[in-house]
């Protein structure tokens, strides 16, 4: 036994095809493509055909696999009927989601992964990750009392969640922006969300105990992907001119900066810098203050902090992103949720080849045993 | 970065206070005690004390623990409305339970657990704990269609789980002989569904989320815990006269045999021996055969496979115990992780001191990006 660094950092567990993330050149890439470019240039289904895949479509494929995934995105009736009591009693649509694919996993009966060969485990992860956003669209209306809209099938995949939530048509613009913000948010290195997937995978566990753990873990704070603090934190700076004072004041007391420092880039969030673009392309009054504050964290930092580098993360132009798309702040993890759970889906195909399952030691450090019990 | 070995086997990520197995002895423990002393002396609910609080309990601290424990097994009124759909639309028990867990955690809102304070984080654990058993049994009669049995708070851990299952005072013997299955059940060392608890807790998520991440890697066909495979070979053996012909033509196929053979064990399994004694205690026919085809797998083995030791694991006389305590097939792996949770729950206690998150890496082996992307 050798005892490792502490949290497993830097540590390599597995090799994978998948993608990686390059922290000190602010780059990142979904197998050999740059995952921004990626999101300049093609649509939320190609980029999700190249992870679950392995290549990106052409036409026929695209209309393939458009014609494959989109028909799974209809509710199942059993789960129709569990929507009002769950989005009723619990207040957090993330894990009404976690409640509601569980339930899912189990009524379709998907099979353990080691007695399921590739075609059956991949399509149990389409049907879960095609699901994902008509159950947060669902859980959203069920609790505002509105009826539900279901997907249409002549939709890409942001169009149609924001049809889903919305019930209107949405305007182009937004459903492109909000298209690429969920190929960007699709994967990200082996963070502890995927790792979870991959841990359970390895059990031989079924696509649903896989997705539904991984969706566990990105629910802890520690994890990230909590946009809507960003525009708590918005709110509570309130006019651009506080934004200096409340700021100094905050990072003085050693509180936390939302939406700034990635534990891998140590240079600008390549995700940030792309839907800072985007969001400047719609501008506007929260796009000019989101600029502001962010100019004036580093403007703070530089001086209380000389050498300590912070750039924002993903959360922070993701949030200003997501709000001028139309979501509702309760909806932002959802939505991360739902672009990712397409890629914990390929990392699960992945660690399904290995059949090795991940199962590490522990060090007992208490008193040494057998003590004598007492009856 | 460096590799290190596949499925991090024999790679220490914790160090931990509650317990340890001793492979190569065939010796585990619980803190300092050997677990089945404890499993001979003391009650479930004493050892459940023991992993939780840390040490086992006076006389005063027993009643206080069971005036805490016991009232919690209570389901909460929008748990009951959902009994129905889950249980009659998935018929997997142990994915019912997850689902319906998940949907509890949601409910009572359970802080994150950064944001909990220890004693908001065992109460979360002690309370999910205490309703696992009382969902098993209300799934179980609910997909019967039989009305539900209240848990009854003068019994004990098995004692009342049996009067909910059956809704009939257990038989003292009964409830003894499944109480020391359920503290032998409780934790066994850094299996996979105890780091995927410790990994989703170092997110910092709530309780619910790193127990129901856990349900999901014990589902895993890999993880083991699914005695009612051992009774399924027995049924396919049909009579002991044929165990032999059964089992050799078993082994030269390369089939595997149910309950028999561990990871960690070289010798042994302590479980298993203490399992094999109650058994032997009740007695009859089940019990005769079981034996039986345990000798004959052991000849046949050392037969046909000489210098490979494999011996009966856990799986094997839990199955025959649980079958005698009066438990059907179908609940034999819930109620492993009936028991299982509470031991999830200390580990997570514990893995909530640690505030680094558990983050390992992986290693890019595909094509060197960026490759340019046509639009």
């Amino acid at each position: 036994m050798e005892a490792i660094p502490r949290g497993l950092k830097g540590v390599v567990v597995a090799d994978t095809e998948l993608g990686d993330v390059r922290g000190e050149e602010g780059f990142y890439h979904y197998r050999q493509y740059s995952a921004p470019e990626l999101a300049e240039k093609r649509s939320f289904e190609d980029v999700a055909h190249l992870l679950i895949e392995g290549s990106l479509p052409g036409p026929a494929q695209r209309a393939g696999f458009a014609a494959e995934y989109r028909p799974l995105r209809h509710l199942p009736a059993s789960v129709v009927a569990l929507l009002p009591p769950v989005a009723a009693g619990c207040p957090v649509p993330l894990t009404c989601l976690r409640t509601l694919l569980s339930h899912v996993a189990g009524v379709e009966a998907m099979p353990a992964i080691v007695d399921a060969d590739a075609p059956v485990l991949r399509a149990n992860l389409l049907r879960l990750s095609a699901l994902a956003p008509t159950l947060v669209a669902a859980i959203h209306r069920t609790a505002q009392g509105l009826e539900l809209v279901p997907p249409r099938d002549d939709l890409g995949e942001a169009a149609n969640y924001l049809w889903m939530i919305n019930g209107e048509e949405p305007d182009p613009d937004r459903s492109r922006a909000l298209d690429q913000y969920l190929v960007l948010a699709l994967d990200h290195g082996f963070n502890a969300s995927t790792f979870t997937a991959r841990v359970v995978a390895s059990t031989g566990a079924d696509a649903g105990a896989a997705l539904v753990a991984a969706l566990g873990a990105l629910s802890g704070p520690r994890h990230g992907g909590s946009p809507s603090r960003v525009l708590d934190m918005f709110d509570a700076i309130g006019e651009p001119e506080r934004a200096e004072a409340w700021i100094t004041d905050a990072v003085t007391r050693g509180a936390r900066i939302m939406g700034f420092g990635h534990p891998v880039y140590k240079t600008a969030d390549p995700r940030s810098k792309m839907l800072r673009g985007i969001a400047e392309q719609f501008g506007g009054p929260l796009v000019d203050f989101a600029v502001e504050v962010e100019r004036t964290v580093e403007r703070v930092l530089a001086d209380l902090k000389p050498g300590g580098e912070l750039h924002t993360n993903v959360e922070y132009y993701a949030a200003v992103v997501m709000h001028l798309c139309g979501l509702p702040c309760a909806l932002f993890t959802p939505t991360f949720a739902v672009s990712r759970i397409v890629g914990w889906g390929a990392q699960v195909l992945e660690q399904a080849k290995d059949s090795a399952i991940i199962r590490p030691s522990a060090r007992y450090v208490g008193p040494p045993p057998p003590q004598p019990v007492e009856s």
